[in-house]
């Protein structure tokens, strides 16, 4: 597996994930600023590791402090890395947990690497999981009405949006935790990446993943996702998620209300996978997620050359929100939540502090 | 408005639609493999243009023939010409046409040159009869639920796919003729664009033209427009079409479906517009209409710049086909037509022959 992440002793190394898949090109971050910025660009994304590596920002904010200095400048660092994006609960969730480790240095840096361990942990815990899940679909499975594709009947085929797997996290993924696993365990699987627009994290990052991991990938546009969805070739969509609210609205990566809409319309099942540091319970319904607006020249420009006309209009949310009622089920760490999901995030989440205690 | 294909006398003169919006190019198509490297390449095209278009390139096939050579030499043009792309109905429907115009070149440009001016009052037509219906959508328009959008209250808002303007047809374009057709008299409209992957034709060529044309155009991804949809941003979504079979099953450009999804989603109404040349009733139900498959680099590059792993599988399909229970209505030259298609559209194709006989 690729290292998206790792603690070099004195500084953050990231794998530039704006650089894929053209370039494979490591970059060290030695303070804080250095970090805000490389969430902020995207350098390192994903909602389980943009916690982590801000966690990582905070320990290289505080290491130089006095001890005098260090409650304060722990809280300063924490608030300002709170700024880099404002969609992902686990960036706060994590800088919370961080500033709980008060006033030790060497204890911060302790629960950033524990950050790391347990994320390990946990990806493969939502793997174990989710292809339990996955593998009663199949066994229940009906033929479908139109296999017109290519897809390897053999195979479990899976359709994911953006990227949310070992490129997000510091393990194995969320959603594609239950691929990773199954492969390992000599399972067939075979994966639709959405490219995911405007940025192309799938096409970018999901499909480089897969691709040097040895699973099967056909990278589709966007909008191609119901043509698929259609002929009967996608067993199942999987897909990451930002902020669990704790009626079961999901923010994540826009164009998954798309795919939760149409994969709702050709009764595919569509899950949601995440560690329960996502679920936000504070947060009562999808109205009440922050969406984070990006910049034009996203969506208008690829590379240096234009896309669209100079000075037409751009929306660019960089996150949706699918309503619970798309979701078939939420696959944690600590099992496989279905709806009601106001009773059983509450549930996924009362283990975690239990587990925790 | 913009000129897409002039005939100068001697060539048939095309603004090369690959280039833009950087750049305003003419390219100048003297013969019958030029006009088909110019359809298959997508310097020329849009259902209706690809039409007039191509009975052009017949016309520079067979204008240097001998009199004797003639019948064969426009049947062979004719044939070579339709194997330039398989989806709209349009092409084969112009190149009937002129094979009809049978032994004198003088009558097959004629013919051409008619098709030009048929067009425009055909996209005029279709802008009054979908103008009216805008405006009756208007009237009895409830006030919508959420409207957290800078779009103009005070404007028809309307979100488009691909490009269906006059950059499509030789005239004032078929989706976006209503809008031409109300600013000319006093009206606002406001247009979201789907910029339409993988090339883009939405924020290339739609808002481009909007612009030049002075409609305000706001340019998103194809995967944005069910969240805008949501906010209540949008009155009615209208679209193209490449082939309509007898049972209102509608190829359009991908991505198509996917919208019609999320429109009736969250019931926004979702209208066709099209000429009925794009009508082809011996084609039953959309399950019929062939769909081109396009090169991989489409989706995997842009400019020279890839976006994707080398070697990784694409899946491409140019169109895709919504089914008519998901249209809300068909706006032609000759009229509205809505549910049952069956009989709407026959009714609408028995008035074309009738106009002809």
């Amino acid at each position: 597996m690729l290292q998206p992440l790792t603690w070099t002793g004195h500084a953050v190394r990231l794998l530039d994930q704006t650089r894929l898949p053209r370039q494979t090109v490591y970059v060290e971050i030695f303070d804080e600023r250095q970090m805000h910025d490389a969430i902020r660009r995207l350098v390192v994304r994903g909602a389980p590791l943009i916690g982590i590596a801000a966690a990582f920002g905070v320990y290289l904010g505080v290491k130089d402090a006095t001890p005098e200095q260090l409650s304060t400048r722990l809280r300063e660092v924490a608030d300002y890395l709170a700024t880099s994006r404002p969609t992902a609960v686990n960036l706060f969730w994590a800088l919370d947990r961080i500033k709980r480790m008060g006033t030790s240095k060497e204890r911060i840096l302790r629960e950033c690497l524990e950050m790391i361990e347990e994320d390990n942990r946990i990806c493969r815990a939502i793997g174990e999981h989710g292809l339990k899940l996955l593998q009663q679909l199949h066994a229940g499975a009906k033929p479908t009405a139109d296999r017109r594709s290519a897809a390897p009947a053999s195979s479990r085929n899976i359709l994911t949006h953006c990227n949310a797997g070992g490129l997000a996290t510091a393990g194995y993924g969320t959603a594609l935790a239950p691929i990773y696993l199954g492969r390992e365990r000599g399972e067939k699987f075979h994966v639709y990446a959405d490219e995911t627009r405007p940025l192309l994290q799938g096409s970018r990052i999901t499909a480089y993943e897969l691709k040097e991991n040895g699973v099967p990938v056909t990278v589709i546009c966007d909008n191609m996702a119901p043509v698929v969805l259609s002929q009967g070739k996608v067993d199942a969509c999987i897909v990451g998620a930002d902020r669990i609210a704790a009626n079961g609205d999901t923010a994540n990566k826009i164009g998954t209300l798309a795919l939760a809409i149409a994969a709702r319309h050709f009764n595919v099942p569509f899950y949601v996978a995440a560690p329960t540091s996502t679920i936000d319970l504070p947060t009562k319904t999808g109205a009440d997620i922050p969406i984070e607006q990006r910049a034009a020249e996203e969506v208008a420009e690829f590379g240096d050359r234009p896309t669209a006309p100079d000075g037409v209009d751009i929306y660019n949310p960089a996150f949706d929100v699918t309503p619970a009622a798309l979701i078939t089920a939420i696959i944690t760490e600590h099992g496989v939540a279905i709806p009601p999901f106001e009773r059983s995030l509450a549930e996924m989440c009362k283990t975690r502090m239990e587990n925790r205690g």
